[in-house]
């Protein structure tokens, strides 16, 4: 019988989820609102409505097959505890709530759904794990058993794979090379620090030096005439392929960031390649040359061009429910 | 029957070798020179001469016993292809070789000892990798799943552990933290670039720190009496005991510099420990204190207070041998 893994992908605004199979193919998805469900006592309806449209999803698929594991991508997940901790945007303490014991929040978001499916094995890790884990099941880094992945949002998510295993670290939060501080003192980072690689190389970060540059630079640009708050990064890209200085300076100054940290990472972890993956690595040679030139440039000599740096192998619109359920066929693997 | 494991340390100037059990007991040990072969012809002579000191101590033991492995740690040295390549202070080329082409030299010491022994299992890593595995098998690691080891000799090695495993990346040389990029545009380093960790946290690096201070600082100090060459770090843990401003501000600096890297450390691989190892990690809280403080003063919020600094469980002499020898008990408990 045909084998079919649930992979759900949580976003603050959306839940998406998928059937797929072990090639990658998906056979039904669908999506529900995560923001309907604000509050943490919201939680509760959360997994009853998820359920209930995951099985909707199921029951739409007219052969017969196994439902063999459900693999969940979403941010601060536990991938050790199978939960979900104290997420910045998800289930959060109401407003009014002050009493100052309660700092943290543990949604057991594995165990919950598993019973809610007959104890099938369920999983759960944050998106860019999943998505590391998507590229090995799915994309380019099919049988390599070294490699990196550094995906390029809002923010900077990564994960590392090293002896062909995924590295979680003893907590669980291993790979976060988005909070690697690059710039002592440098930009205010969302996690309360100074200079964060995230606070530089991501969506956010190339428009905070879209913003210094036209701080600092007089050459005329038509990213001038938009306010920060209505900026967003795909004009930089459209300004660049006009050719607009300040934007093409923007993406060498982002390479030049994201290449000296690669440098870094090389040393640490030895892979074999590093993937980008997400909006700004779409940007292509714009965003590939200064990154490639810069981490070659400021390599240690023992690993001077012998680490590739490649485009993510998943260009589809469902990379994110594919590496959800590639945590499931991932784990038969192993 | 008893099982045995050698262990050697290959160094710049002396090998040394033990005869080992899995609980760490050493049966036997003795010495070779390494200077006495410095050139790349000098390597095969530097085989059997090591070989026949191998066997000497296999003898002089006076009950049976099987042997079980070879284990080797040394400079430069590739666990993947069990050898020890382009080797800055080992079988180098003669000065009066000047043909361009030869730029590297690939000693295959593994096979190379394998095969005077009859084929015995022999593997071969860094010296750093070796005290990791050390730690693991006779230390404070035992039962570690994720853990950081970092010594601290003339210049900083390290290796880590994840879901059990040591880290090798795929060229052999993970976990090269002492090369890190610390201070962009800072102290020249040894590997040809700027501002690696080495260059400020190591034995070379806080004497540096020292002479930085001395030229900055008006306040006297006895240090001020010592030229540059013959100045080594132990005279600033000497003068640090007596209450010396400087001594102690060189380690307050040398903390800084290494909680600062570690707090990255811990980012990207989410250790449940860090442990210090080798001559500077003898000065004990001068160097544990501000280290401690600023790795916590540095860190991520997840990780806040969770991960420990620790001294090695290694203090004997044979510290390396033991670490050589744990590289074929690791192996065998896998």
């Amino acid at each position: 019988m045909k084998k079919l893994a649930i992979g759900i992908d949580i976003g603050g605004i959306n839940t998406a989820f998928g059937l797929v199979d072990e090639r990658g193919d998906v056979y039904a998805e669908s999506v529900i609102s995560t923001r309907k469900y604000p509050y943490k006592e919201d939680y509760p309806t959360y997994i009853e409505d998820l359920s209930r449209a995951l099985r909707t999803m199921l029951h739409s698929v007219d052969f017969e097959y196994e439902l063999v594991g459900i693999g969940i991508g979403a941010p601060n997940a536990n991938y050790h505890r199978g939960t979900i901790e104290t997420p910045a945007n998800l289930w959060k303490f109401r407003p009014e709530v002050t009493d100052g014991d309660e700092t943290t929040r543990i949604y057991p978001l594995a165990d919950d759904l598993s019973k809610a499916f007959g104890g099938v094995k369920t999983l759960i890790t944050n998106d860019a794990n999943a998505a590391t884990i998507g590229e090995m099941v799915y994309g380019n880094a099919k049988g390599m058993r070294d490699f990196v992945m550094i995906t390029l949002g809002t923010g900077l998510g990564s994960g590392f794979v090293a002896n062909g295993e995924m590295i979680y670290g003893h907590d669980g939060f291993a790979g976060e090379f988005g909070h690697v501080i690059v710039e002592r003192g440098g930009r205010e980072c969302g996690c309360g620090r100074r200079g964060c690689l995230e606070a530089y190389v991501s969506a956010t970060g190339i428009k905070r030096t879209a913003f210094d540059l036209m701080a600092k630079m007089n050459t005329p640009s038509k990213l001038r005439e938009i306010p920060f708050q209505d900026f967003d990064s795909a004009m930089i890209s459209a300004a660049a392929a006009e050719g607009d200085p300040i934007a093409l300076e923007c993406f060498r100054y982002t390479g030049e960031m994201l290449g000296r940290a690669l440098a870094d990472v090389v040393t640490v972890t030895s892979p074999e390649a590093i993937f980008l993956f997400g909006g700004l690595a779409k940007a292509g040679k714009l965003i590939f040359e200064p990154t490639k030139w810069y981490m070659e440039e400021n390599m240690l000599f023992a690993f001077k061009n012998k680490v590739k740096l490649l485009p993510s192998g998943i260009q589809s619109k469902n990379a994110a429910i594919l590496g959800a359920s590639a945590l499931i066929w991932q784990s038969l693997q192993a």
